[in-house]
């Protein structure tokens, strides 16, 4: 548990499609910039999703573009089909992920189609993304969610999150993650289940963490993740979000809190932490009445707090 | 991290205090009573201190009285000093915890003594009880505040954490615990200080953790703690509570969610949880207005949860 921590801050897309408010463009990018401007190194800034689904992100190729111009930003867009991602490749994302719903009543009521349908989907996104010269070719990522039980179907074997891992792969995904959409992980899940993912599709291929603080789990999750080695981790400003098709499944990770403990323990996010708890003003202007959580933004940082610095 | 963990409820007392509102004694019975029947095996009901400190905690020793009425309940209660712990021991208490603040300064503005007058304190106390036939004898346990950090005087080395807890057993205390007081520790901190007392006062003399949830790490920590080799913990029904002592220290870990977090780990607390989360409305119902808190209460158990079976 020592080195580098990759925080990829997922509110621009997690947080804003859960919610009925429609932050505005230039909003939208005074975000992305405060929390690049404060060291935070990846944002999925959106999702090339049709605007009638979702037109809180309508405006995701814009915020692509502008987010690349941020230098070493690296930006994510989540696409769920062929389509979304020829946009995220004309938008110029430099990562994409697809999510693939390990319990497949979800994926059914997620995404609408089965988990033959989505691994056809990404052989064709794969199948186009090796046709594109390296330098426009972005990372592509499939995420399991509902890794960690299904709020429709309940418990999720562990064999099927594997299966679908490989599977992923085998179609052409160049890593997978996990995701617990509906805040049903424990820390000796997430344990079993990465160390078990990492071995069947080799480390390099495992792409990190998205967890929920639906019961309060969230960072002890979080814990259990680098304990078996995990390095990147999914979270949301003011955890902002959730998942709008999983009734009940709402809280991502917050952000400022997760910074908080890893700096805390030592760990280097490169993230200055004073800046990012600034960055909440400004999601907040742009989203009157929406609440944003978080206990170190209302607690405050501890007196003599310094960052990245073993913890005693 | 296997076998039996206890939970150590401490709402009736670090709860009770930190509020305005005074619960009447009938409803702090049947909290007391509802929280046994749910399967907790150890609550602190009280703090033996003067009315008109703590009037909120003025009927302690007819609660003590009461809850050792309860089959299979350890009844714990704070003290402060000798002539608290006299009235402990007249009410029957079967642990008593006083607590020495490893912050000097808190230390004078919580007991108002230094560590030395504590240390005399529990000198003085410990006479008593070897005087006492061993029916009668409580535990009796140094409870290290402020552990982690002081809101007062910031970082608190861990050398004399180590240096009070060897000081409180040689002044006759059976036990000493760990207080995160102010909610400044993190895993880091918890595996190196409680492994670090653990090896200068013995495995049988560290009594447990008490964490708060301050920053939002009260759950991470714990992990931490079992990892370490941690059994007892403290923690607060509806998170009620803190030090009204110490400026910004709220937020007890949530007894609800702790429950939540170990038994989906697999490990027994002999509670029931769907019993516990009945709980809150006991308290709810006597403390109209004071907000309760807990993610699992709001979330509900997940569909299929099975107590105090393995994750997956």
């Amino acid at each position: 548990m020592t080195g580098r921590i990759v925080i990829s801050e997922v509110g621009p897309r997690d947080g804003l499609q859960s919610i009925a408010a429609i932050m505005p463009t230039e909003a939208k990018k005074a975000w992305i910039a405060a929390e690049a401007g404060a060291g935070v190194r990846e944002i999925e800034v959106g999702s090339f999703v049709p605007a009638r689904i979702l037109p809180q992100l309508a405006d995701t190729a814009e915020l692509v573009a502008f987010a690349r111009s941020l230098p070493g930003l690296t930006v994510a867009a989540l696409v769920p089909n062929l389509k979304g991602a020829l946009a995220a490749v004309e938008a110029g994302a430099h990562k994409i992920t697809l999510p693939l719903s390990v319990s497949e009543t979800h994926s059914q009521k997620n995404l609408r189609r089965s988990h033959a349908e989505v691994l056809d989907e990404v052989r064709a996104i794969a199948e186009h993304l090796r046709s594109l010269p390296a330098a426009r070719r972005p990372r592509f990522e499939g995420g399991l969610s509902t890794a960690f039980g299904c709020t429709l179907e309940g418990p999720v074997p562990t064999a099927q999150v594997l299966r679908l891992g490989e599977a992923l792969l085998a179609a052409g995904a160049d890593e997978v993650g996990l995701a617990d959409t509906t805040g049903y992980a424990n820390p000796t899940m997430v344990r079993e289940r990465v160390t078990r993912l990492r071995e069947v599709v080799g480390e390099d291929c495992f792409a990190g963490l998205h967890l929920h603080n639906t019961r309060g789990l969230g960072l002890a999750n979080v814990l259990a993740g680098l304990e078996v080695g995990v390095t990147t981790f999914d979270s949301s400003l003011g955890g902002l979000g959730g998942c709008p098709f999983a009734p009940g499944a709402s809280g991502n990770v917050v952000t400022e809190d997760l910074v908080f403990m890893l700096q805390s323990m030592g760990l280097d996010t490169g993230i200055d932490l004073p800046r990012l708890l600034e960055v909440r003003a400004v999601v907040k202007a742009a989203l009157p009445g929406e609440p944003l959580y978080g206990f170190t933004p209302e607690a405050g940082l501890p007196l003599g707090f310094k960052q990245a610095e073993a913890g005693s």
